[in-house]
């Protein structure tokens, strides 16, 4: 991982779209984490990342000090990564790094996970896909309406980059918020 | 834990309220997960429980089979266990067990947790508590709203049994739904 202060200098990265994503050099779960501490300290929204499931074998009590976990296992997730509230609508999302050049596999995104698209979807949900592609060096904004309506439409087993880039709309990032997904929400859906 | 087939006969348990609590001899957790998941099932709302927060330590890649945690500690949560949607609205709570005869202790519920449930009030959440009171064999929807104007105005370290019975609302409970929160919900808010 890369902190902060081990970030490269403004002028090193550029993409070949013109933007500069020079300001992270940190993970997009970093970044999403940073940019929901920064929407929840300005009092915008309240939106977190949720744990990583783990199941649970075995427990030390003995120890004094804190209690210790000596087995566990990850486990699928049953959900999204993120939820949270932003101007009375329940928002729900799902964020994906992918390093292929052309193309972004389904397989990155569990079947729970799409369904559970589905699911808050059709209870009023403002639900979307984040995916870093790097080749772009871009985080795209991907409706999961979109997404879903595609996903189930195709026999193929991932979005091109073409599709991505055509669907999908660029999350501004600066220092300040590295993943400003918020604002593509509010031209969405006129908040 | 006692489980549905390990649980006792109708007759056996019945409250000093005329509840009878026979249906569940599950935990809280347990029935509200179940709960959940027929909510889920007849698609009348998506409302999960987080992930209990760890953080990892140590992990053993070296198996063949699943990645092995090794050492892991728990983690404060800093949000309530349960967000979700219903009826196009986020919705968000924190259910604690609560085995005092006469009160609840705010010390039950972490700080952060009381914040958490202040920032999505904000945000136009419908958020509450749910406590089950054993000496009352009862559930109790607590609103968010009327938890944090007391909790912010008193010295004291707890809830009394009377401010309970008087400002929470008894949840309906039978072995198909063991809590019915949502069925609160609607009388309160005209859903």
């Amino acid at each position: 991982m890369n902190y902060p202060n081990k970030k490269k200098s403004s002028s090193e990265i550029v993409t070949n779209h013109g933007i500069s994503h020079s300001n992270r050099g940190m993970s997009l779960e970093e970044d999403i984490n940073k940019t929901n501490d920064l929407y929840l300290i300005d009092n915008i929204a309240v939106i977190h990342k949720k744990p990583t499931p783990v199941t649970i074998v075995k427990v030390d009590y003995a120890k004094r000090s804190a209690t210790k976990i000596t087995e566990a296992y990850f486990k699928q997730p049953s959900t999204t990564d993120y939820n949270g509230i932003y101007k009375g609508k329940y928002i729900d999302f799902e964020a994906k790094e992918c390093h292929h050049k052309t193309l972004f596999p389904f397989a990155l995104i569990h079947d729970h996970q799409i369904k559970h698209l589905q699911n808050v979807l059709n209870h009023g949900a403002i639900a979307f896909i984040i995916i870093r592609m790097y080749v772009d060096n871009k985080d795209y904004y991907i409706k999961a309406e979109d997404f879903l309506a595609y996903y189930n439409s195709t026999d193929k087993k991932s979005l091109s980059l073409e599709w991505i880039r055509e669907n999908g709309k660029v999350i501004s990032n600066s220092y300040k918020i590295p993943c400003h997904y918020l604002d593509i929400i509010d031209k969405e859906y006129k908040l």
